[in-house]
């Protein structure tokens, strides 16, 4: 897979080659068909609903329609369309053929995937529901762990089961063994158990050690399957008689040294390893209510700046591995910002703009997690308040202007930074705090004087007394100090700086987002790195071939 | 390195070749001052102060000694015996040279020597004072990190700095990025800009950005460190007029099929892959008073049973990296070891059974940190209760026989095992919650009913039930049961048997000692395995050859 083509993330389900989402009233329901011939890349055929990438990006597709195309659903049912089998989990030929980073990145999308079902259980009111009416192996049963309650079908052959380390030697690794513990509640020594039972455990057993919730006889199924969908939809306070707001398929061009869309450019230097992102801010006022917002629809400032930026990230991460340090830029007017950023703040209670603001601290997480260098760019021109400071927030440093620049425009204003309403709460990191908090994590003082000057206008001098940004040179150093600092970072090890931006990131208390990407996923990357898994005679590399792995005994 | 010989943990200050302690009333002086030959295996210089396993193994007994040899000390003063140089961090040939699994159980005893100067400020009332006379880079910050408060002097020249990102292309390993972030809070952006600065930061600088907590300048140094070596004793209730507990050289027997001590003997399973561990209870009653246990000294059975398996660990980890899991079992009276454990909960506020219990808590973690696959066996004559039972708690799995063996001694008293108080409290994981909130965590219900039966025999079926153990096979079964165990355990892939204990071992909150554990650590992990680190042109192998390290630039 060492040339893989262009992978595009913009799809919609009248392009689904692996699912069917199928709603009817408030219960929605996704179906998993896989199409063996279906894979994203050739090499292999995604046998017994065994998945890709390919198939994890209509599956992000289905769950972001569902938040905002159906204002109804209110229980989502995941279930599969082959008989026997639920999921077989991530295609393991397609592992075994990956280069390292491939592997690390899809593991990475498929979790934030399954966050977003997380989120929407929890913010939404739409409720997932794994319908397991087969086995669900490995990456299958990540699946339904994702879920917020899992129904087995008891029918004896049927099992939930985590194999990856009797039959791959590496682990379950899109969250299944911290939402095991964590989240289910399994205790440890049965966990340990259940994950070296390649077999897996079904029935009563499975609802005794709490890995699913209920074991349902095959004749009732679809019964009870409808009664729990019908309970978990009750619980919802999504609205009755909305319309949805549809997500028109979003505009992008791209070559191989641009990508634009309405709001937002990249412009990448192969040369420098670099990215320059620019953002712009809204052109108008916002409508006068959510209502006429709604009415926009994927044409909300907001919105579509979100899933403009969403589309980068992930274009970026997966396409472009070689530029390692992103800067950004954002370009208009912050009074606009801070306008938009309170329309949504004030219509929080309105399903809408409920979604928009969930969908924009969504798409900040999955830039926390990005394993490339943020850099924040604040010139004369720019509107990094509120919801765009969150771009400089995020950043791994962030340089602004100390005055103008004189030869070119000595008459401008000064760069300035404006915090907002949506610095101080709804934007909370996979930590559970805000960029702010962070920030400032162990200095309440500093805290509380940054978050006094709300709505102020802080040019260099002041943000960087408040410790809001990191460094505030002058127009004679500027542009030598951020030449510096971005070839200074592409001169690092990738892999160092990486390490570094993932323990630096999220200080402070852990939740179960921060373990998976922080621990898990660190575990699981290492050993994806190890001979004992991916050598010659690896785990990984022998499954399916007969011979059993040889390893490496040594204990590290 | 492949061939190193065996390690050996045990030395006292007599034989100490890079430090020199030295006490004087309240105040002791660690200084370090290190042997450029002492390297603890041939092959590189031991210059500018920079260490390697054996200088370390010397720290950490210095660490020991101090809290039960010198019951008078409150403030302990880590300093340098060369001029110009605090200490210079780890040995970089020493790195390049050694094999994966050396540097990162060297990392990992690194921590926990670290995490034990933190312990012993926070428990002990000893406290650390770093006084930084000069340079102290990489792992010679990150040990000033460990201390409660960090003195620079103030020269012009020197500076502490983390300069592994830039250099090596590798993390600070041993708590340097944790701490800088989570323990002195310094801002995420300073903390990045500080750890890609190779020449590190000093003077005020250091101090606004909270890398240090003074800058002294040269000629007030000596007074100023005595002033404030002074105040941090003044905050101390350690006693007074104490004797000292000497830790006389431990007994140990070794050779390549046992290891033998005291009350603990281990038989190393080479074909096998395992090491069965056997733990001997109290033969008598404990003392009638905590001043009678502190005449024994050493020979009080918590304390030499402690020390046994502390060294026993370290042993096994180091020398025996191919034997992978470790069986646990115990012999002797369970009311013995409650009876001790009673005597030394009732006496925590004597300095000596505090040191005791802390001791305790840290061999423990020290066990939680392993990558061996930890198994209790619980057959009759055992003697899991309380503090032995922590043992069990701390394992994988646990198996209890379900009766007894009928035809080696059928009338022996069925296996029990004993909650008591020390399995409530005192013992705590590094996650911050006992072995038992750990078991139970999410299971409130499940929780008390174990919790009610404090001092009651537990037979297998009641201890399975509770959720004590894992299973309780009978005698029908038992070998065959923990023979497949066993086996199967020996099958796996060790990397992922590694990586699936480091997440489930610690469920619920995470602390700066789980982040180090969990995350930093298996980050350095796996950037120590791949090829921009160590390989032929990675940084770490080309450090100090005068060529540039080449990366491979994909961003993982």
């Amino acid at each position: 897979m060492p040339d893989q083509p262009r992978v595009e993330f913009r799809t919609a389900p009248e392009r689904y080659r692996h699912w069917r989402l199928g709603t009817e009233g408030p219960v929605a329901t996704l179906t998993m068909d896989v199409d063996e011939q279906g894979g994203i890349v050739p090499g292999y055929e995604l046998k017994l609903n065994s998945y890709d990438l390919g198939v994890d990006i209509e599956l992000y597709d289905a769950v972001q329609r569902l938040r905002f195309e159906h204002p109804e659903v209110r229980t989502v049912v995941i279930t599969s369309g082959k008989p026997k089998i639920f999921c077989a989990g991530a295609n393991i030929r397609m592992l075994a053929a990956s280069p390292h980073g491939w592997k690390v990145n899809f593991c990475k999308f498929t979790n934030e995937t399954r966050n977003g079902i997380e989120d929407a259980t929890a913010n939404s009111g739409q409720t997932y529901l794994a319908a397991v009416n087969g086995t669900a192996s490995g990456g299958g049963y990540e699946l339904a762990l994702a879920c917020e309650h899992i129904m087995l079908i008891d029918d004896r052959s049927s099992a939930v089961s985590l194999p990856e380390l009797p039959l791959l030697g590496v682990l379950p690794g899109t969250g299944g063994l911290t939402r095991v513990s964590d989240k289910r509640h399994v205790r440890r020594d049965l966990a340990d158990y259940f994950s070296t039972k390649a077999e897996g455990v079904g029935g009563k057993k499975a609802v005794q050690w709490r890995l699913v919730d209920e074991a349902v006889p095959r004749p009732r199924w679809d019964e009870i399957v409808a009664e729990r969908a019908a309970e978990l939809a009750a619980r919802s306070s999504r609205p009755q008689d909305a319309a949805g707001v549809p997500l028109t398929p979003l505009p992008k061009a791209r070559d191989d040294d641009t990508i634009t869309y309405g709001h937002v450019e990249a412009r990448l230097d192969r040369e420098a390893g670099k990215v320059d992102i620019s953002v712009k801010g809204p052109q108008n006022d916002p409508p006068a209510s959510i209502a006429e917002a709604r009415q926009l629809g994927a044409a909300f400032w907001p919105l579509a700046v979100t899933r403009e930026l969403d589309d980068l990230i992930l274009d970026l991460r997966t396409n472009e591995t070689e530029l390692g340090t992103w800067v950004f830029r954002t370009e208009g007017d912050p009074a606009l910002v801070l306008a938009y950023d309170e329309l949504l703040r004030g219509s929080k209670d309105d399903w809408f703009a409920n979604e928009v603001l969930h969908y924009l601290k969504r798409m900040l997480r999955r830039l926390d997690v990005t394993s490339r260098s943020l850099i924040a760019v604040i010139e004369p021109g720019s509107c990094f308040a509120g919801s765009l400071l969150e771009l400089a927030l995020a950043a791994d440093r962030s340089f602004q202007l100390a005055g103008v620049f004189e030869d070119a425009d000595p008459n401008a204003e000064p760069a300035i930074i404006t915090l907002g309403d949506l610095n101080m709460g709804p934007l909370t990191m996979s930590n559970g705090l805000t960029r702010l908090q962070t920030r400032f994590w162990g200095d309440e003082v500093g805290y509380e004087a940054a978050a006094k000057r709300k709505r102020d206008a802080l040019e260099a001098e002041d943000a960087a007394d408040l410790g809001l940004i990191t460094f505030a040179p002058d127009d004679i150093d500027w542009d030598e100090e951020i030449r510096i600092a971005t070839e200074e970072r592409a001169s690092f090890s990738p892999d160092a700086l990486t390490g570094l931006e993932a323990n630096y990131r999220f200080v402070g208390p852990e939740t179960m987002e921060t373990k998976i990407f922080g621990r898990l996923s660190a575990w699981q990357n290492w050993i994806f790195n190890r001979p004992n898994a991916v050598g010659p005679d690896g785990a990984l590399r022998r499954f399916g071939t007969g011979q059993r792995a040889v390893f490496d005994r040594k204990r590290v």
